[in-house]
């Protein structure tokens, strides 16, 4: 059983703030970086939160990622090329977002691709972001293999996830997912309950339909809905890997073989509604579709939920606190206490 | 059993020809649409292919399809808007993609909405020619409601399918796919094979789980991969229906509603490759890729294709003929025969 602690979020968020600021970076990137990895961490999506902390310091601090990156924006115009500098993907994603925005609204609509980049989190922060600004946003990240292709029992796939996030009146639409069937996590989740998974979800290491989460775990993930997630995690990887000019999934080290560099690849898109319909008639006519969907009759113990509703819940839920994994808080605590050190002398 | 025969592709393709000029159509749509319709058939999307045309004519003959539609084309710069005149699908689009590959030439990037059109066919038609073109396509069209949402037990949402192409060196890539768990199409098979369905391919019409393939064609289709593919119908629905101002899917009425203008909405996203990466090296690493991803270890009996594949190699095994269903050549014949019996002024 793993423990857990309350936190406050202004509590956690300064000692995270000082940590990245302790590894070199400036304060505006270092309020960046603790802002997603809270709002990941808010809404739910614990492997994407806090968690993360340790893996990104741990590589600033083995020098292969950029702390101060150069980040380049490059190209004129709706289609945009951003060289990230090898820097964190969320201060690079930052920076790519606000221009991709800002170009919409100029025009209409922006493409853009990042090269040279590192894992950014949750695409949903980004496009989450797009759609407050009056945008349809779709951002998508290739990554690692860690899923066979249809039919194959090798990786050479990435999880490769993307976000499409919309306004409505009230609430933004944001669906947020992988292209395997089931995240790592999930699986590691049946790990600790002892539950064997479905058919489907993951092979073993020898490439054999497996429902054991332990070798599920060192096995290869399948992409969701078979031959239809295999195609979209190729789509994902062709516009992050192919377009941009970063690596392939089936090139990318793992997040965890700090050795290498990432070049981890992203993609954006950003349509401004108004360029296309009146946004408040567009946001009204979406919220009065949504209250239809959510009035839909629903099987017994099932509620009909527009993507994104869960996350924004937990995120109104949380109320200035975070429910941590004690290890998470105390990984942070640790941080925290060997950047005081340095300050002081002592380390 | 269905019969099956030989039809010679220019024969067929005349005789169809001659039946949409028969309805008013000019030459030059009546191409387009004739050409559509026998690509779907030779690369082996009989559900979308000649069986077609008898709804087609039948809706153009009751005027509730216009067949000279006033196709207009409305916004400068990168984001337009097409009112299809509820002009075919067929026709609407291929304007519309004409215009949407021009100005991604031009600008690198551009996103077009289509309001008061009709059924389109194969999104994959479409995405195939930006790719030919050296675009990144992306098309999608919401369509009348079918499907629940995740959880529900009311058909709210379209299959509302999707297509994204891309070139290679020797291939185009091109993944289509609706967002249900299956075709409709594939429930009929089952049924006339006699086969219990797969459960969480469909509802009966009381919103029960169901593995009667009957009962499931007169039920509720559910959506590919649960949430997410729900999430992927509305985010259809949303670029198709909320952007363009067309119906969403709960508003639309279904293809054989004749008595009512359909109002379908499609979106297209072209990306023109060589304003972010010389198009050579995308091909040429593009099919370094699918080669490596084809000489993947497969389980025993699969063999790992690359999207778009199977649909080419059928194009290509086709060889200037098609092996019909005996009934659809005989509705070609028949509806031929009616134009020509119209000619002569006996109709």
């Amino acid at each position: 059983m793993s423990e857990r602690i309350n936190v406050k979020i202004c509590d956690i968020e300064s000692k995270m703030t000082a940590i990245f600021r302790g590894t070199g970076m400036t304060e505006e990137d270092a309020k960046v970086i603790t802002d997603a990895l809270i709002d990941a961490e808010a809404s739910g999506v614990e492997s994407h939160g806090i968690i993360r902390l340790k893996a990104y310091v741990d590589r600033i601090a083995q020098g292969s990622i950029s702390v101060v990156p150069d980040i380049r924006i490059k190209g004129d115009g709706v289609a945009l090329q951003v060289d990230g500098g090898n820097g964190l993907g969320q201060i690079v994603m930052s920076k790519a977002v606000e221009k991709c925005i800002k170009t919409a609204k100029e025009y209409g609509v922006a493409a853009l691709t990042v090269s040279r980049s590192n894992h950014f989190g949750t695409a949903a922060y980004y496009a989450n972001k797009m759609a407050a600004s009056g945008c349809i946003g779709f951002v998508a990240t290739n990554a690692g293999s860690t899923m066979a292709p249809f039919g194959g029992m090798e990786t050479l796939l990435g999880t490769n996830p993307f976000a499409v996030a919309f306004p409505a009146s009230n609430q933004i639409f944001c669906a947020d997912m992988a292209t395997s069937s089931v995240a790592k996590g999930k699986i590691r989740i049946y790990e600790k309950e002892g539950r064997e998974i479905p058919l489907g979800w993951a092979l073993n290491v020898n490439g054999e339909d497996t429902q054991n989460a332990e070798e599920a775990i060192k096995g290869i993930l399948l992409p969701m809905a078979g031959y239809k997630g295999y195609a979209l995690a190729m789509a994902v990887d062709a516009v992050c890997g192919l377009l941009s000019g970063a690596n392939l999934s089936c090139e990318a080290p793992s997040m965890f073989q700090t050795d290498q560099l990432s070049n981890v690849g992203h993609f954006i898109v950003a349509i401004d509604i108004a360029h296309f319909i009146p946004l408040e008639e567009f946001e009204k006519r979406g919220q009065t579709w949504f209250e239809r969907l959510k009035s839909c009759k629903t099987r017994p113990g099932m509620r009909v939920k527009i993507p994104g509703e869960p996350e924004n819940e937990r995120r109104a839920a949380a109320c200035g606190s975070l429910n941590l994994l004690a290890e998470t808080a105390a990984m942070v605590d640790e941080y925290s206490n060997k950047i005081l050190e340095k300050k002081m002398g002592i380390g």
